[in-house]
């Protein structure tokens, strides 16, 4: 798997970087020395080569000088995710189909950043954390786990069991984000990008939530929802 | 200038039909009658036409089948948006220095769909309301006003005269947005993708605030940090 751009890679180097194989890097990269010394910490091999190589190997993608050969990302069991979240206080996010990498990227950065989510995926009609995602993601993929299942609303129940009070984010005919005590332990449901939280997984939340929008005839892309939604809980959380 | 996608596309003929010259859609597009019933209403043109041709005219980006011709963007001055801000009790966004469209277009959307917000940028070293940006905005920018300033230090300290209590953000040493009580009329400033809030911004605000992030390692997005804010703003406007 590769990695490409300069906070994907570098993040990675300072925190998982086991689990790079090899960087190369454009001989006059500005961080060019950080990387070197980084790499040679870790012993991971290193090589400089002309930025139109990286380009190519990139299939032209903006890799801003800097590729990476890293390991298969590495998902890990939905018991696992759900018994780790329980117990070090984590909200287990659940995403309802998303389709667009960018989406899952810039939920996986916000996420990574903020600190104590973890994120579950469907294994079928759903993006996986694939090259696109890790370079939009910024390394937020260091900072949290993600379980692939096969089905999604089974998880919830799951989660349920374990005592997770699970809240799903909806566009209508719900209360407000502003006006929600969530209850902890919290699990979050987010929709697709198209058709929202699927009517199957609906009937399964504890309660639902709506972003407040002035301008309901507007929708939000499901990432920054995913941000609101976040902050709030970390807001919540304190 | 082109517009192209369904939702910005829709959503403009729902919301700023007068700006719309000419639609363009693809023959078996599943909202045709739709668009054409809108179309009649406010006598467009309307073509059903290929959807190779549609493509080739917005250089292969993914149109949906769907473009429209439309007026430029229209900014308007930083006095006439201050002062409608200031009376309807919105809150100028001031961008210092972006330079992403996909952020541009984000941050639009999300303050669009929340509404009460407006946007300010600078002219120079700054994207502006392009193709690419009114794509990822949805329709939002018809929900809010843009101001181009020659000098945005300027602009903030017009707002400062007017009353707009100026918070920025940073990220770090400053108090958590989760801790901050933000005095209104507000106006608030992001920086930029690379580089923050630059330092001859930085004097004229009135306090700074950052996203609580549990791993300072990791960076947030700057459109889904604005959208952090954003949402604070509306929850504490309450």
């Amino acid at each position: 798997m590769k990695l490409y751009g300069k906070n994907p890679v570098i993040e990675r180097l300072k925190s998982n970087p086991k689990t790079i194989r090899r960087v190369m890097i454009d001989e006059d990269h500005v961080d060019l020395a950080y990387i070197r010394k980084k790499c040679n910490q870790w012993g991971i091999g290193i090589s400089t080569v002309p930025r139109s190589k990286i380009q190519r190997l990139a299939q032209n993608l903006n890799t801003q000088g800097i590729l990476a050969d890293i390991e298969d990302f590495a998902y890990i069991g939905i018991d696992e995710l759900l018994e780790h979240a329980l117990d070090k206080k984590r909200t287990p996010v659940f995403l309802d189909n998303l389709n667009d990498p960018q989406n899952l990227g810039g939920i996986i950065r916000t996420c990574g950043a903020l600190g104590d989510f973890d994120i579950v995926l469907p294994t079928t009609e759903s993006v996986s954390v694939t090259e696109s995602v890790l370079r939009v993601a910024c390394g937020g993929e260091n900072y949290l786990s993600v379980a692939r299942v096969s089905n999604l609303g089974n998880a919830i129940e799951k989660a349920k069991k374990m005592g997770f009070w699970i809240v799903g984010t909806v566009v209508e005919g719900a209360r407000s984000l502003t006006e929600l005590d969530l209850q902890f332990p919290l699990g979050l449901v987010m929709g697709s990008e198209e058709k929202g939280v699927r009517e199957i997984i609906l009937k399964k939340l504890d309660a639902q939530v709506m972003v407040p929008m002035k301008n309901q005839r507007m929708s939000l892309n499901v990432a920054h929802a995913t941000s609101m939604l976040c902050y709030e809980i970390v807001r919540q959380k304190k």
